[in-house]
């Protein structure tokens, strides 16, 4: 299946023709991103909460401390919504009516289940690593069964996923496209500055190539 | 005031220590941002929508067409929590357990009302404008009557608010510090590109100064 289903919560009312269904846009959107907001209902009150993910198949995982307090909630199967987006540009418009932001963003509904086998559990937190750092998984020391156990780790199925996009140039009224002013899109994109060592670290050792070529963006 | 009150649900469970209640340091995550995650209880069930803000002031602002789905709904005075969250690095530890992401977010917990009178709301526009790119109101149209009137804006005091903010090197179980692989920061920032001008726009007519300056954090 190709195109996400519809449905009532996760259709786009404003702007209908920014709506994305389409399952490989969205993954493309979870793809380039790794920081998610996770939105749940506790006690008649709204939460939202910054955290990591990964993408992997047609699940979105998140993960923490036993501990946590959102995790231990969500595990419990509550209903879900969490929100992916990537910020591509400032829209610069000659009307300050017209400005806007260029966007990528997917929102997904759902209920999150635990991850409890040793197996899956495994390969979710390597999906964790190849999201952020692809290759970084291999270099360093693999989970004890302690910390394994000391880590929660949820998957909410990618079934009720929409995104929205929008891309291109200002569309200003008729009459200002006479104006004297710049209009154009200023692009944004999460950038890496240059890799700081540990202090601790033995000047020996260089940081690796994926720190030298880090982007988000797919080719 | 200088410290924002921690309530039960504004006060952090989880390493207590990454909490920030001091108002300074709040502002300072908020005005670097200008996109946050606002997230609400409609029939029960969560939602979490991206969009931009201002901060001025004790205020947060939250704005769009007079159509939005999301602006109705937090107008009927519901409450609301909103997430700004800043990413500012990748932490590449020696085990896979201890990565780690450096960022900065600030959680708001409370209800939404409209700036319905022409004067404020005029003065929100004009903050959502300097919040994302400082200059720009003054090269541009102003709002006519009828764009004042197609859009809602909405203001949430800063009464209710916590940040969390992880900075620094990895923290490694001590017998990792011994292994030959490269540990130490990644770091993000989100950045500009070159201006893109509107296919529509004179050649004549050179991007501003401030497209090329352009960055978040303040100095």
């Amino acid at each position: 299946m190709n195109e996400f289903p519809q449905t009532e919560r996760s259709t786009l009312k404003r702007l209908p023709k920014r709506g994305v269904y389409d399952r490989e846009l969205v993954y493309q959107i979870l793809d380039e991103g790794f920081v998610c907001h996770v939105s749940f209902v506790w006690d008649g009150q709204p939460f939202v909460i910054p955290t990591g993910y990964a993408r992997a198949g047609d699940q979105l995982y998140i993960h923490g401390s036993q501990l946590s307090r959102m995790l231990r909630t969500l595990a419990q199967g509550i209903e879900v919504c969490i929100a992916v987006t990537l910020v591509d540009g400032l829209v610069l418009a000659r009307s300050a009516f017209h400005h806007s932001l260029n966007y990528r963003s997917a929102v997904i509904f759902g209920r999150a289940a635990i991850v409890a086998e040793r197996a899956p559990k495994l390969a979710a937190l390597l999906a964790f690593s190849e999201q952020v750092l692809p290759g970084r998984w291999h270099d360093v020391r693999e989970p004890t069964e302690a910390e394994l156990k000391a880590t929660t780790v949820l998957a909410v199925p990618l079934d009720e996923v929409s995104a929205k996009v929008r891309s291109g140039p200002p569309i200003d009224d008729e009459a200002d496209y006479a104006m004297d002013v710049w209009a154009g899109v200023l692009p944004l994109k999460l950038a890496a500055g240059e890799p700081v060592s540990d202090p601790r670290l033995p000047e020996t050792i260089p940081p690796p190539a994926y720190t030298a070529s880090y982007r988000r963006e797919k080719s």
